[in-house]
C-alpha cells in the first residue's frame, strides 16, 4: 500500500494512494476517514511528520572508498548523525543551491519512516516498528563537511533532505535496487543488500540509545557514486518497489 | 516571568508560576485559561516542546583548554551539533548512569527557547525569537564522543539533556553567572560573558541555516570544569536569574 501525504486546501493530510486516487486517513497510517480526492488536484509534502531524521554514514563499502575513508577497515558500528525535520523537502521540489557550499553533493538513499514508539528494538521484530519505505536524498555540502566541528552545516540545513514520493508499506527491504540520476544520467546504481548494517542491525543500534518515535526517519546510506550538483540540475533518486523522488536544484 | 510545563492529572500543560501558584495558560507563552494548581500539586517537566536542540560546542575559551582542543586557535564560528527531542529530561529527575560508557560527563549550560519561528535573524532583534532562558545539563559520553564518527551516543542519547526548572521571560542574556555543583561541591563557575559567541551571534548563527520552530531549545555551551559522574550524584546547575536544574544519577 502507498501512503501519501499531501496538501488539500491548504491542509496537510494523509491518505492511500490507489489508482490515482487519494483516499483520506484518520491521521497517518490511520483508517480511511470516507473522503477522497484525484492525486492531481493535491500536492505531494514529504510523505513524515518527523521529530528527527537519524542517518547512517559510511554503510556501504564503496561508498567508504570513494571518499577515501577506509583507513581503519569497516566500521564496527552503524555511524550515526542527526538531521532535524527542518531538512525534510516535498517530493518534486526545488532545492536552492546555498550560497555557502561550493560543493554541494546528491546521495541517493532508502529511507523509513517509524510507526510506533521504538525504544531497545529486538531483532525479531524491529520491521514492525516500520510504517513504510521511501526515496531519501540526503544533500550534504561535502566541503563543510571536513572542517565544521560536526556535520551540522552539511548536512542539517534546511530543505537538505527531500523524501517522498510516498511511503510503501508492503516491501522488503533487504535487497533493494537503489539508483540516483542526475539529468536522467545513472550516478549511483547499488543495491541495499550490499550495507554494512543492513535496516534490521540499523534499527536495533538506534533504538539502544535513542527512542525512536512515530514519524521519525531513518536514512540508511548512501552507495558509491555521489558526486557534485549544479545549478539546474535535476535529481532523480529511484528505490526499487517505491517508486522515483524528482529533485530540481535552483 | 517564570513559564512552567508541568504534568496536571496526566496531561502536560503549560503556566505562569506566580507565589507558588501556576496559572494555567493557552499553551506555551500563551495567556492564562483562568484556571490554576499550587505547585506542590502538580510535577514540574522540562519546559521546552522540542523539534530539535541545537547545541554549541567549545564557546568558552577555558573549556577548549581543559580539554585540550585549543590547537588552531579561537573557533572563527561556533561549532554547532544536534540533540533531538528524546535527550530532554524532567528537573529534579534520575538518568541512570549508561552501561554503554565510562565517562559520562557533566556540562552545565544556559539554555534558551525559541517562542516564535526564525529563520535569518538580524543582531538587533534576534533576542525577540526567545520565549524565555533556562539551565539544561548537557551530559555527554565523553569517551564516545573520541570514537564515534558524529556525537550520536555521545550526546543524543535517551535523557541527556535535562532542562528547567522553568523559563524565565524577563532575562538580560549576556552576563549570567553558570555554576555546576555536583553533592553541593562548585565544579563549574562561569559567566556567559565569557561566551566566544554570545547569544544574539549564536543566534544570527544557527538561523543562517537552520529554522527554528517554537519550542526548539537551543544550549549555549559549557564553562570550564566538566568532568566525570558518578551513579549516586547530585548534579546541580545554577543559572543567575533562572534558578537551579536538580538532577541525580541513578
Amino acid at each position: 500500500m502507498q501512503l501519501v501525504r499531501v496538501l488539500d486546501q491548504e491542509s496537510a493530510r494523509w491518505g492511500q494512494l490507489e489508482g490515482g486516487t487519494v483516499h483520506f486517513t484518520q491521521g497517518m497510517g490511520g483508517a480511511r476517514d470516507g473522503t477522497s480526492a484525484p492525486l492531481g488536484r493535491v500536492t505531494l509534502l514529504a510523505p513524515a511528520e518527523a521529530g528527527k531524521v537519524v542517518c547512517v554514514g559510511r554503510n556501504y563499502l564503496d561508498h567508504i572508498r570513494e571518499l577515501g575513508n577506509d583507513t581503519g577497515g569497516l566500521p564496527k558500528e552503524p555511524g550515526i548523525f542527526l538531521k532535524g525535520a527542518n531538512t525534510l523537502a516535498e517530493p518534486g521540489g526545488v532545492v536552492e543551491y546555498p550560497a555557502w557550499t561550493e560543493n554541494f553533493h546528491f546521495e541517493g538513499e532508502l529511507a523509513l519512516v517509524i510507526g510506533q514508539r521504538a525504544r531497545d528494538l529486538k531483532p525479531d521484530t524491529a520491521l514492525a516498528a516500520v510504517l513504510g519505505y521511501t526515496c531519501a536524498l540526503d544533500l550534504t555540502a561535502r566541503d563543510l563537511q571536513k572542517t565544521d566541528l560536526q556535520w551540522f552545516r552539511a548536512k542539517a540545513a534546511d530543505r537538505f533532505c527531500p523524501l517522498g514520493p510516498w511511503l510503501e508499506t508492503d516491501l522488503n527491504p533487504t535487497d533493494l535496487r537503489v539508483q540516483t540520476r542526475i539529468n536522467g544520467e545513472t550516478r549511483q546504481d547499488g543495491r541495499t543488500s550490499h550495507m554494512i548494517f543492513d535496516v534490521v542491525q540499523i534499527l536495533v543500534y538506534i533504538t539502544r540509545y535513542v527512542t525512536l518515535e512515530p514519524g521519525d526517519v531513518v536514512l540508511t546510506g548512501t552507495p558509491e557514486g555521489v558526486g557534485p550538483l549544479s545549478r539546474g540540475d535535476t535529481v532523480e533518486v529511484e528505490v526499487e518497489g517505491v517508486g522515483v523522488l524528482r529533485t530540481v536544484i535552483g
